[in-house]
Formats: structure tokens, C-alpha cells, sequence
């Protein structure tokens, strides 16, 4: 059957400009609606894809700074390689192959010629990786390799939503060789912790680490970690994952070192990523009604100021204190003074309000006379009048406290929607409404995996490791089978 | 015919930490060696396609780095448009698709299913960006749109070199729209002038910039823009492109706005972009026979330093002082201390000079005793005696004056290589050896600007844009035919 790929009503569900949907009345809605007002991404003719507009690529390029430091502090350099995979290649590691291949796009002519073997689009890099590793490791003191791409990747996706799941999406992939399987499996934790703090430092949205079961771990991987975060329908998000490889890459494209004492063994490697899917989680766990909301760090625009005025003789004096104003906010913060003459205040605060700017300054005659300014959180809505002097140390506390306290929300969220559960029938009838985090116990079979997705479509997202706030026994009985527990774990719906 | 995709003898071309072969020899050769040797790049095991090694990929970082600031400060914004482009889009510009149609490559089959429609792997994005536009724009409010996106493109190439010609390769391509001719055309101008900025100023390459001819402007422009600079071969590179596409693309996807007036008018467009190709400009710019050389402001290293001990006791003493030294350059240079006691002085001299670091600062046992050491200039080889005490600020100066250098060096080269010429026999003798920059006058016919290049290989590289330093008759009759001139161009083989 051929498979019609060009976007039909779907293009049409980005309401622009238009009212945004309350999260209690529709979820899904409310999310589109927030990406549509903010204008941070839109559907792309070739279904399944999306543009990424200025405003949800400023916060992506946001991320990627930060994520970068982090990389090149732990000694890690960027590379880049192919987009295109023999197919021949993806073949060579089983699981891999079962993995991905199903969902990964093909081409089959170039320069006008049909090729003679068809090319994979990359659905992730670890086969083309492989082979040039082999080319480059010889020695021990080839050894490690810590290289990271930021490159785009395709996977050909039934069902997508912007952000979180679309047929091309951008993303970085660390793909490191090492010695031994003690170097392979601290890089693997290294890079977990990356990503732990970068989602709860930068984005401001607690997770849980975890490791995968064999069912949920990557496609070649001997075993995957995780951070799972709550979005605000309790739903979870995998929001990065880091896989130690084995040495199954390394056999797939025989990849082998001379140890110090001239031995022959094969590499271990780890691969680990995160993708513009932390866009749509930024979204989800902070947004609101009005809009949009950016954690100060991740903000491409701070702080808005807004003038108000009547006529020309006011407008030139606000003016002129708003310039003076934020002439000291230059190398401080990121900020705009709004001075459009064609467009009235409340449609400025309403703007602003959509796209998520953390802080705005509204400043009009009586605050001038007074020396005043009035200074907006987006977050929770406070106004405070606030002395012009004092303006720009009042804006530093507030970003700072914005971004603690957006964390803690997030947190107190996701604690209170976490419980420990032992009754099946129990789950059953709580895991749609209200949903949320359950921790519980398995038995470790896959059979009562299978068996959980079958009958309530929730996973098992991890095996925590962290200590439960929940109280959850030691020891216990699997929540499907009753049989003795040998994990405890995270279900819920996820995205 | 199948065509073969995989690569043959062309993977085993590289040589790794070999000998590197004499421009004079093969220069061809020459460019490889460098690029080995200082493991910039490397094949792929798709034909055509590149792996760019950290070492390579650090360089275009700096320039992406540079060239995105100089974008921002122009009133650009980043975005992200799809990979894939549907078939029927190409076809929507006539001279477009038939431009780029042919080098396409194309996907059939995506999750295991034939494809409805095949989708083209961008070439370039003005079309799918153009029907995003056409969403996007309604009124004279929304115009300018000034965005830029840094992305891979896949052009199938029958011949390609590293880093200059490769099937895959990155770039940036921005695609401005605007409400008049003229606002399209200042646009044009200004990022001809970007880049110009940007190869001369960051690159040290000297650029003409010029206008290309009808045949050789974009396809779907109805004005392209280009700078060119010339290699140590004599042969052109053209080093980016600024075109002016008038309302070609606003016609293709029926984009129109409302003006102040409440009439409708098509968009004006611009697109202009420069690529990884620069990497290879840069080489064959300055390096020599030694290897690369980078100009400072774009080295991702600027200083190494070099410690020279014998036995433990001058080891540590030496390296306590180079620690002391190296302390005062933080925040100021990107350096390393190369204090690896597995390698003789002699083998990190000579690979940091393979690698093109603009400085290296050399420190024995007797240097440390006078408070001295020496700093070796990569690209002149000059050793000179510094105080230690001096050493920070001597970089700093080094390092200004080696980017004005490197500049100057090349443009002299390159007026010693052009000159003013109007005798086609005496032309056809000196095309090839020894080749160069060739001024002169031509008639403004396609038929003699075909004949130069069946006849010579030859190409009219631009009508430049700037004052020749060559004399060249204000008047003058074309070089093919003898006919009337219309324009001054310059002639050059060219990659």
C-alpha cells in the first residue's frame, strides 16, 4: 500500500493569534494553541515534519549552548558525520537493525540514477560512527574517543506532535569508545548526570534517573539510562536517555585496540542524546492559560519594558526615562524596550504574556513622576511597584527566584501526583484519571510488561535510582502477577 | 545504468600521519596531506559524503560562531525548516527545478511503504521556506521577514574534493522577504558585504566581489552576488553567494501582501549562504608545505607551550613554572600546556605545526634559568627570545600582527597573480600555466562566455565589484569575439 505523505488537515490545526484552549477543557489542544500564540513552530507541508519558528529556535539554541558547555567541560569535542547509511551497515548490529530500520526513510535515486544499494537517512548514528572508529582506533592511546554531533535525524513516525515526536527532529549524539567496560559505564553515568542537571538547573523540570527494562532499552544497547519528567497532564516524557553499548558495536564493525600489553580486545562504547522533544517538555511542565512560560535561563528575552502613554508630549518623556532605564540593563540582561507607537498596551502585555517573557516592566506618567516602574512576573501574575533605581538589582533577584521557584513548583507537581501502589485492580481505575507516576513493584518478567501496556497502555518508564519520596516496601509482590518482586519501578502513560 | 554509491580507492586516498607531499608537486596532493595530517576530514563510506573530525569541525564552530553574530547584529533570526522537499514543490520554479533537479537525491520509501510522493533531500530551502511564507505573510506588517538557518543540504555530485565538493555538506542559507525591489536588493548587498567582512576580516582571505553572469547565477535569481578569492594554485574559489530573486519565488507559491495602501503585491526575496567549503578555502589559503596554518582569529587553539626537560628533576621544575605562565593566559588566549611525557619535544613541535596552532612557545631548562622562553610564529617559522614576564602581552601582539600578515601575504599573491588581458591566443597560453586572476573585457554574449569554457575550462568567475589595482581600458573589445564590450569580467579556472 503506498503511504500518502504530504499533510492534509493536520497543517490546518494551528489556530493563529487565536484564544488559547484552557488545559482543563482539552490538553492536547491547549498545547498546540500555546505553540500556535507563541509562534515557536508550525506543521510542515511533508507530513509528520515541523518548522521550527525564530521564537522556539531562540530557545533551542539556548539549550544547545548550554548542553555544549556542559559536553566540552567534561572533554568532549564536536564532529560531524554522514546523513546517509548504506544499508548494508545498519544491518550489521541485530537488535539495531530490528530497531530501527522499520521506521527509517530511504533513499533509492540520486543524480538522477537509481543507487545500487539504497541509503538509510540516519536514525541515529552509531553504525557510520562504528565504521570510521574502526579506521581511527588502533592503540590504547587511541582511546577515549569523546565525540558529540548536533545534527538532525529521521524516524518515520505514525503519529506526531510538535516538539515531542515528528518524523525529523534535531538533536545532539555523544558517541564515545573506550578501554574498558568500568570507562564505558562511567561516561554512560556521566552523561546521565549531564542531563539531570541540565533539565533541572536550566529547564527548571525535575526528573527521575532511571535504567530501562530490556523491553524500553535502545536498540543495540546493553543498557539504557533515562530521566523521566511529569508534563502537567501527569503524563511522563523521556527527556534524554544514555546508553552503554557493550562492546556490540565493536564486534558489528570489528573495532579492536592493542592494550599496554600488546593484547587485542574490543572497544566499549556508550551513545546518549537529547533532541528539540526537551522543547515541547519546557512547554508542558511550565506553561499555563495565558501562554507560554521560559525559565529565565532558557529565555531568549528576559525582560520586556513597556511604555504607556497618551499623546506626544508624554511619549517623548517615558521615552526618554525608558532609554535611560535600560541602557543599564545593556550586557546584564536580554531585554526589549517595546516603544511601537502602533499598537496599544494591553495588546503589548497580551504579546509578551503569549510568548513567555519572564519579567515585564510597565512604566507609565505616574510612574515617571513618581520614579517608579511596575514590575510583572510572568509566572504567578505579581505586580510590584518597584523604585527606578532599585530596577535593575529587583530584576536580577526576581529571574533568579523565578527560576528556583518554577523548579519547585514543577516538583511539588510531580510529588503530588507520584503514589505507591500494589493493587492492579486499584491502578486500573486510577492510572487514566488522575494518572501520575506509580511506583510499584515488577517481577521482572516481560510477560507482565507486555501484559500492563496490553490492558492500560502505561509502561514501566524506569527503574528509579533515586530514593523514593513514596513509601514503597522493600520488598514486595510484582503488581501484575503477584509473584516476589525483583524491581521496583515508575508506570504511567507516557508521551 | 545502476549507479555505484559506495566508495572505492577513494577512502584510502587519506594518509594518516604521513609524509606531506610538496605543493609544487601535486598540489591536489598537497591539500590531502594537510587535511590528513592535521585529521580535519575524512571519506565516508558513502561516495562523495565527508566525516568532518573535531579538529575540522572546531575551525567551522569559529565561523559559524563568527558569521551568526554578524547575522544577529544585522537584525537576523535563526530558524529550522524540514529536510524533505515534495517533488511538486521543485517543479514550481521553472528555472529552479531545472537547476537543481538534476543532482537531487531522492527518498521513495519511508516506514517500509513506497511513498505516495517522492520527496527531495533539500538542495536548498527557498522553496519549502516559500511555502511556509506564504502562511506566514498578509500583510506590509509582517515584512521583513530576515531569517537565516544553518543546516546539511545533499547536491549528488559526480567529482568532489573535500571539504570544497561534497555530495553532503553544511551550511547556512538565509531567506529574507521584503515589501519593494529595493528593500530586496539593499538586503542582497549588505550580506555580499557580510560575507566579504567575514573572509577578509576573520579568514584573512582576500575576496573580489563581483556579480555573476547570467549563466552562472543561481538558479531562480534574477541577481546573484558572489566574492571570490583565489587559491595558491591560481584557481578561483567561489567563497559565497548573495542572490537577489526578485519575485520569482513569491510567483511559484502565490505569496502576496497587502501594502498600506490596501493593494496586493507579490514578496521580494533574497537568499544568500556560504558552506563548510570555507574550511577548504582557508587551507589552500594559507597553509604550506609544513601543513595548515590558521589564521588566529579563527584557530579553535592559538598558543601551545611546549616544555622541554630532561629527567624528573628539570620536569618538574619546568613544569611548575609553565603552569605559573599559562595561569595568566586564561580568559585571554585558548591554549595548551602539552605536558605529555610520552612524547619528545621534536614530535609535538612538529604535530602542533601540522595542526596550524598560530603559536608555540618553547621552554628548556636554560630559558627557565635566563626567566626567558621562545615563541615560534607558525606561519613565518620566526623563533624569537621573549622575557617571560613579557610573554602574555608578545602573544597578544603576535597574534594581531600574524592575522594582518597572513591577509597581506594573500593579497599579494593574489596581484601578483592577476592580470589585465585582451589577446585570447596570448590568454590560452598563460590559462593554465601559470594561470591566475584574468581581467578583461567581454561582449556580454552566452555564446563566447561557452566557447571560453569549452575552449579553456575557463569560467567568467564575476563582473567584479571593485576598482581593479590591474589596468584595464575603460573600453575594450570582448576576448573571445572582438565584438563591442559590455562588461570588465575576470576569467580564472576555478573549483
Amino acid at each position: 500500500m503506498a503511504q500518502n505523505n504530504t499533510a492534509g488537515a493536520e497543517s490546518e490545526q494551528l489556530k493563529s493569534g487565536g484564544r488559547i484552549t484552557k488545559r482543563e477543557e482539552d490538553y492536547s489542544r491547549w498545547y498546540l494553541d500555546v505553540i500556535a500564540a507563541a509562534e515557536l513552530a508550525d506543521y510542515a507541508p511533508v507530513k509528520g515534519c515541523m518548522v521550527i519558528r525564530p521564537n522556539g529556535y531562540a530557545i533551542w539554541e539556548k539549550m544547545q549552548a548550554g548542553l555544549d558547555k556542559m559536553f566540552k567541560d567534561t572533554g568532549h569535542v564536536n564532529a560531524y558525520f554522514p546523513l546517509f547509511i548504506p544499508e548494508s551497515f545498519m544491518r550489521k548490529e541485530a537488535d539495531h537493525v530490528e530497531g530501527f530500520a522499520p521506521e527509517c526513510a530511504v533513499v533509492t535515486h540520486g543524480g538522477g540514477k537509481k543507487l545500487d544499494e539504497p541509503l538509510f537517512i540516519r536514525p541515529t548514528s552509531e553504525t557510520i560512527i562504528w565504521s570510521m572508529y574502526k579506521r581511527w582506533i588502533q592503540s590504547y592511546r587511541d582511546l577515549p574517543i569523546l565525540i558529540n554531533q548536533w545534527a538532525n535525524v529521521v524516524r518515520w513516525e505514525m503519529r506526531t506532535r510538535l516538539f515531542l515526536r515528528t518524523t525529523e527532529f534535531l538533536w545532539q549524539e555523544g558517541h564515545t569508545a573506550h578501554a574498558t567496560f568500568e570507562d564505558a559505564e562511567k561516561e554512560t553515568l556521566q552523561m546521565l548526570e549531564v542531563y539531570r542537571t541540565f533539565a533541572e538547573d536550566y529547564m527548571a523540570v525535575p526528573v527521575v534517573p532511571g535504567v530501562k527494562t530490556e523491553k524500553e532499552k535502545f536498540a543495540g544497547a546493553i543498557k539504557t539510562y533515562c530521566i523521566e519528567a511529569m508534563m502537567q497532564d501527569r503524563k511522563a516524557l523521556q527527556a534524554g536517555t544514555s546508553h552503554h553499548l557493550g562492546q556490540n558495536f565493536a564486534k558489528a564493525f570489528d573495532v579492536q585496540y592493542l592494550d599496554e600489553q600488546g593484547k587485542r580486545e574490543y572497544v566499549w562504547a556508550t551513545s546518549w542524546g537529547v533532541s528539540t522533544r526537551l522543547v515541547g517538555a519546557l512547554i508542558m511542565t511550565h506553561s499555563d492559560d495565558n501562554g507560554l512560560i521560559i525559565p529565565p535561563k532558557l529565555a531568549p528575552l528576559e525582560v520586556v519594558l513597556v511604555p504607556i502613554w497618551k499623546g506626544a508630549d508624554e511619549q517623548a518623556a517615558i521615552l526618554e526615562r525608558a532609554n535611560q532605564i535600560v541602557a543599564d540593563w545593556k550586557g546584564k540582561f536580554s531585554f526589549k524596550l517595546d516603544d511601537r507607537d502602533n499598537y496599544r498596551p494591553g495588546f503589548k502585555f497580551n504579546e509578551w504574556e503569549k510568548r513567555g517573557v519572564p519579567i515585564r516592566i510597565e512604566m507609565g506618567p505616574k510612574d515617571l513622576q513618581n520614579n517608579n516602574a511596575v514590575l510583572v512576573r510572568r509566572d504567578t501574575g505579581t505586580k510590584r511597584v518597584v523604585a527606578q533605581a532599585n530596577l535593575t538589582e529587583e530584576i536580577r533577584q526576581t529571574l533568579s527566584q523565578m527560576q528556583t521557584d518554577l523548579y519547585n513548583r514543577a516538583l511539588a507537581f510531580r510529588e503530588q501526583n507520584s503514589k505507591a501502589i500494589d493493587d492492579y485492580q486499584q491502578f486500573k481505575k486510577e492510572i487514566d484519571a488522575p494518572g501520575g507516576f506509580f511506583w510499584t513493584h515488577w517481577c521482572g518478567d516481560r510477560a507482565c510488561e507486555d501484559r500492563l501496556q496490553n490492558e492500560t497502555k502505561a509502561t514501566i518508564r524506569c527503574i528509579p535510582r533515586i530514593a523514593a519520596s513514596i513509601q514503597l516496601a522493600a520488598e514486595g509482590k510484582c503488581l501484575l502477577c503477584g509473584g516476589a518482586a525483583k524491581e521496583q519501578v515508575i508506570i504511567a502513560k507516557a508521551y
